[in-house]
């Protein structure tokens, strides 16, 4: 059996906080687990989750995409005195491939402070004897080229050599449900996926266009799916066109298509809030940026919002399209959401980027007209 | 006279998006320059701004906080020639002290097609000579100790062996306004910086407290204003205690004092929708963040913002507590959102942390007959 590590973030978790944390990250951790088919024991002893199991290398792909967690390493016991420790950290620094070409440093810490050797003294007396028997050179900044980790508890000593980070965040699901809008675009997913990293379950709507696009985003949907453990990452999917054609119809008749855009997808998103209302969500997600296109300015967000019965959360509001490319890249969604795509069948030739509520108020008024008129 | 490139990022600019992105960035870049009382002479040429000053070290500093900006360096011209391009640089790496404990790299950049060098060979040329005077290391990673830097134009060669970050982002203004919630506390100075890095003029609000949390957002008002050339960063103060008494006064009178939190933000929220309306802003900026705080949940987030008047921008929503820190740190304003202060008067002994539609609007009946009933 072996036994994997697993660091946890978030500062200032205290209280009922820490502990319903704590009960979600262990059951998201069982859940990735069993997705994979793989068996293991989940525990937590003070600021630590461990994973017990027989099929480490296999577990270590889905532990490191859980949220929640900062960090994970496959470690090995050793019992409880600086024998036993060197002798398992020298093993374990060999087969890392220390040696004289390759430089390390030893990183002790000790839990239980009635351990005869301080931190410092555990790292000299372990690096001597690895320096010695190995040759490697001590490199004691983070550009060592393997750092070998002790840990020393109570009971024993856990040794590690590796380090593969995880996303951080909060554990899915522990803040509740939230609807996310989901194109196949590349903004869109790396909201979802931000929302997800901040513990929320995630309702992914789409709304089909185009075979193409459909069929990114529901590539998208598999790549987050990943990050979802704990969470079945189910999409709701509906007609664009059925969604918005009557009312673009309308805004046609009384010579506003300029306004199609703003229309179009104020109707997407009441469906949203619609689906977030009959879901027991409490905001809709969507990839809003600014100034990106010539639409996505602040008087048309300001409209499109307008009177909304959710809260629109927009995590990538402040962010530069650099950074939104980098976060998909690392995500995976990149490569599928830059597929190439039709354009949007509805879009006017001049669209509206600098809307107001009164003009707004005004067309939907005579909408509603003619809504009337028609009945 | 010396000279400083400035270089602008932000994918996709096209069209008159470009035009504006770059009228405005030499605004700001002038602003930035008159704001210190420096002087100089600003053009844009080819996908370049310059300033031309005699005031290059002093103008160093500024110009690395105009969003908008990826990077600047100071420069040195050069003739078009490769005789004149090697002396220069030479001099450059000498005075950036290439010498044999310090690594060194050339990268060109031929704008002028015509130049009989390639880039590669440029860099081999001046690599090679600047190798035999000065015994530098060549070393063509992003780990060289020092970047020689040369950009071949039709007219002339531009060398530099400096480059400083800047924020990237928009240039300020060319969104619009934003009013932003400034708190003394680490979130909300964070929020109000990336809405100014994505092209917004902030009208900063703040609602007092005490003398200390005032003190504070009035510090962090100054960090910002060293981001805000060429908008004022003016704050509008409000009493808290004016805006939000009477509503939890009756909230006492009902027995539901556990809203008071509740029923605060969304005063001080009102009366932000309020002060955006005058003046002509699009958007209110939150530092909201998801569960960092008990009534930081979902479900509060959704009856705080209900029926609001202009849509609420969280561009924290989906950061980690370690990344707005690290991003506090950037800014300037982590020490000052740090400095004790004293907690709210207000705050009930068990604040909610599950607040739903119906039971806001349950309350929202009984304050108004209770308002009734007063005058």
């Amino acid at each position: 059996m072996g036994l994997i590590l697993l660091r946890y973030g978030e500062l200032a978790l205290k209280g009922g906080n820490r502990i319903a944390f704590l009960r979600r990250l262990r059951q998201n951790v069982r859940a990735a687990l069993k997705a994979h088919g793989l068996s293991g024991e989940v525990t937590s002893v003070e600021r630590r989750v461990y994973v017990r199991t027989d099929q480490v290398e296999e577990a270590l792909d889905p532990l490191s995409r859980v949220f929640g967690l900062v960090s994970i390493s496959p470690v090995v016991e050793a019992r409880h005195d600086i024998e036993s420790i060197t002798q398992v950290a020298m093993e374990e620094a060999r087969v890392a491939g220390v040696s004289p070409g390759v430089s390390f440093r030893v990183r002790a810490r000790r839990s239980d402070k009635s351990f005869p050797f301080t931190s410092p003294e555990i790292n000299r007396l372990v690096g001597g004897t690895i320096h010695d028997a190995l040759q490697g050179k001590v490199d004691l900044s983070d550009n060592a080229d393997v750092t070998i980790g002790i840990e020393v508890s109570r009971e024993e000593a856990l040794i590690f050599a590796r380090t593969i980070p995880a996303p951080g965040g909060l554990p899915l699901g522990i803040e509740g449900r939230v609807v996310a809008l989901l194109s196949g675009g590349i903004d869109s997913p790396v909201a979802a996926w931000m929302m997800m990293k901040r513990g929320c379950w995630v309702i992914p709507v789409h709304f089909t266009q185009s075979d193409l696009e459909t069929s990114k985003a529901m590539d998208n949907i598999e790549v987050l799916r990943r990050y979802s453990y704990g969470w079945d990452l189910k999409p709701l999917v509906f007609s664009q066109y059925d969604t918005i054609a009557p009312t673009l119809e309308k805004l046609q008749t009384i010579g506003e298509e300029r306004w199609s855009c703003v229309f179009c997808k104020r109707a997407l998103m009441q469906k949203a809030c619609q689906v977030a209302e009959e879901y027991g969500a409490h905001a809709v997600v969507m990839g809003d940026a600014l100034g990106q296109v010539a639409s996505q300015t602040l008087a048309n967000m300001e409209v499109t919002s307008y009177d909304m019965s959710k809260p629109i959360f927009r995590p990538l509001i402040g962010l530069d399209k650099t950074e939104i490319i980098q976060l998909a890249r690392r995500i995976g969604t990149f490569e599928i959401s830059t597929r190439a795509e039709g354009t949007c069948q509805f879009l006017p030739c001049h669209p509206l980027t600098q809307g107001t509520v009164p003009k707004l108020e005004q067309i939907i008024r005579q909408l509603e007209e003619i809504e009337a008129i028609d009945h």
